[in-house]
């Protein structure tokens, strides 16, 4: 499998209202593909402005807000670009959808790097980081899983956000564990699981 | 527990040979405290020489090679400053010792940062360098482990190598799958486990 970047990828459509959704882009040839799933905003604007912009953060609450219904997040404007970027970024790609190879559930968009800007320093990883991104995976798949599948991936991860996190990381993993613990509730009272 | 950065540490001896470790700097007030393991190359230079840098690098071959024998990694000068850096580093802080809280097992190091630098634009997140860095961390706590504990770990993070590892992740996971390797294998013939 080739490889991938977890990015907040920023749309607009023909009005220039801005959508932002974390999106891992994969390697292929000189570009990145992005593959937003069907039905969803990210592909409407890209049918209608074929521009993206990755925003490459360490806000890990981006991601996590993204997916609890907390998409405010200020916003800059990239030259020469119709599409803005994270301010939150360190750095930043634009990307051009060239080719469109479609698909029944996730349309890949090939896209080339038309620029890209370096905005603040990379500071290192940090383990709860890379936690709160695996929880925010598990939250968008928590009707694919079991409950005990849902519980052990939680208990390890819980470790590094333990050991390692700060205030931000702490947020973005509360968030998170409000919508596993609603998922885990609905499922305690017989309603269909959903994410 | 505060916030802790994934960097790698150069420190120099008195003659000015360079040391590179991983270690996990620890958020304290307005600097950041290098608690390194007694005894340690790291813990004699930062006596003899109280400076160190932490370079932030994503390149993650840097950590699994410094644990598994491979430390001979491309350096660069820093301005006025005795320790040199990564010379992959996306960005790196110049640190100078201010005081030493003594322990047993690790003297804690408080250092303020003296100067910053920025080298190469963060390119986002990737979750098989995070996986990579658990397992580096895992294999230095292998003699501390149960063969299921580690094998269960390993099964975990397993799944984001195989969907988003690039070729510089795949590298770092197989020196370090090496180490586990000799490691279990050790057990199996009744050898005292050991890192």
């Amino acid at each position: 499998m080739p490889y991938i970047r977890e990015s907040i990828i920023t749309t607009v459509d023909l009005v220039g209202k801005v959508h932002i959704a974390p999106i891992g882009i994969i390697a292929e040839a000189d570009g990145w593909v992005i593959a937003p799933f069907r039905p969803s905003v990210t592909l409407d604007n890209l049918t209608a402005v074929p521009f993206a912009v990755a925003s490459y953060t360490d806000d890990v609450r981006i991601f996590a807000g993204s997916l609890t219904g907390r998409r405010d997040w200020p916003l800059a404007p990239v030259e020469d670009c119709p599409v803005p970027r994270l301010e939150a970024a360190l750095a930043h790609s634009v990307l051009k959808v060239e080719t469109v190879s479609d698909d029944p559930v996730r349309p890949r968009h090939f896209c080339r790097v038309l620029g890209q800007g370096t905005h603040a320093p990379f500071t290192g990883f940090n383990r709860a980081k890379a936690a709160v991104l695996e929880l925010a995976i598990l939250v968008s798949r928590l009707h694919m899983l079991s409950r005990e599948k849902i519980e052990a991936e939680i208990g390890y991860l819980t470790i590094a956000i333990e050991k390692t996190a700060g205030p931000e990381e702490r947020e973005a993993w509360g968030w998170l564990m409000e919508s596993v613990t609603k998922h885990l509730a609905g499922e305690e009272h017989g309603k269909p699981a959903s994410s």
